[in-house]
């Protein structure tokens, strides 16, 4: 890994490979959730993870490269964090939604860090098209942190807090 | 894991194992940078961090529990991302100070995602002493971020592309 453009492929593979895997992870967290609002949230999260796959694709493309993930051992990482709780909260419950969204959450935030620093380095190698294509990815990501937030502060936590 | 308080405490272990792995791999990030800012960057948020596990050790004693973590496969995941990076990326680089600037970040963005669940949970609880030190902590994450972009905007990227 010695250029920029090497440094952006790692990264990109990196998230390719995220993204995969959180597909995946979504549907069993959707089914987890007690909350029919988080439910959707998740659901819907799930519609636009497939289109963030595409749009990776299409930078792939771009740069003349096959689309292909590398093992991501932090995005591994979450998703374990994530099964260890509901393991460790059998039940579903509201007390559980809590925990579902801050796990979502940090999944979240990982992938804003991952597309903040793929943004910044295709904007500095003038690759506009690679910038618009993430940078809507990016947008998304935080959206769904601020959604998240919002259902959390609105309903879970008053409703675990009940029922304490 | 039935309560808010069960999940507080867990979250709170989680990250109390984190802020230590961290504590530890910020050292050897700061011997790696070749930028002499990057060295100070990581030098001063490993002052901070030790700030930082102390004052969850203040919070563990006042929910009346002893300090202990809980092993977070998210962070060792995070740290094991910076570490392969550095095996890929054998000699010291403006390329390579780029990576580990965005490792730093998505550690960073890991912790915010952690503090953020934590001061909302502990708001809802109305642990106003949690919520201050909490607070304090997340407010330094989020500044260390925000340092780490400005020291890639507008040193480390120039020169990594000056380099390729």
């Amino acid at each position: 890994m010695k250029t920029m453009e090497d440094l952006f492929l790692h990264f990109l593979r990196d998230v390719y490979y995220a993204e995969r895997q959180i597909s995946k992870a979504l549907p069993k967290m959707a089914k987890a959730a007690e909350s029919p609002a988080l439910k959707e949230a998740f659901t819907h999260h799930r519609e636009e993870t497939q289109h963030q796959i595409e749009r990776l694709q299409k930078v792939f493309e771009a740069l003349g490269k096959r689309a292909q993930g590398v093992t991501c051992e932090a995005i591994n990482g979450l998703i374990e964090e994530c099964e260890e709780l509901l393991e460790e909260a059998k039940e579903p419950s509201a007390v559980r939604d809590c925990g579902l969204i801050a796990c979502a959450q940090a999944v979240e935030h990982y992938e804003m860090a991952r597309y903040g620093a793929l943004v910044s380095w295709a904007r500095a190698a003038g690759r506009h098209d690679a910038v618009t294509l993430l940078q809507q990815t990016l947008d998304e990501e935080k959206k769904a942190d601020t959604l998240l937030n919002q259902l959390a502060e609105r309903e879970v936590t008053p409703q675990a807090k009940e029922a304490a």
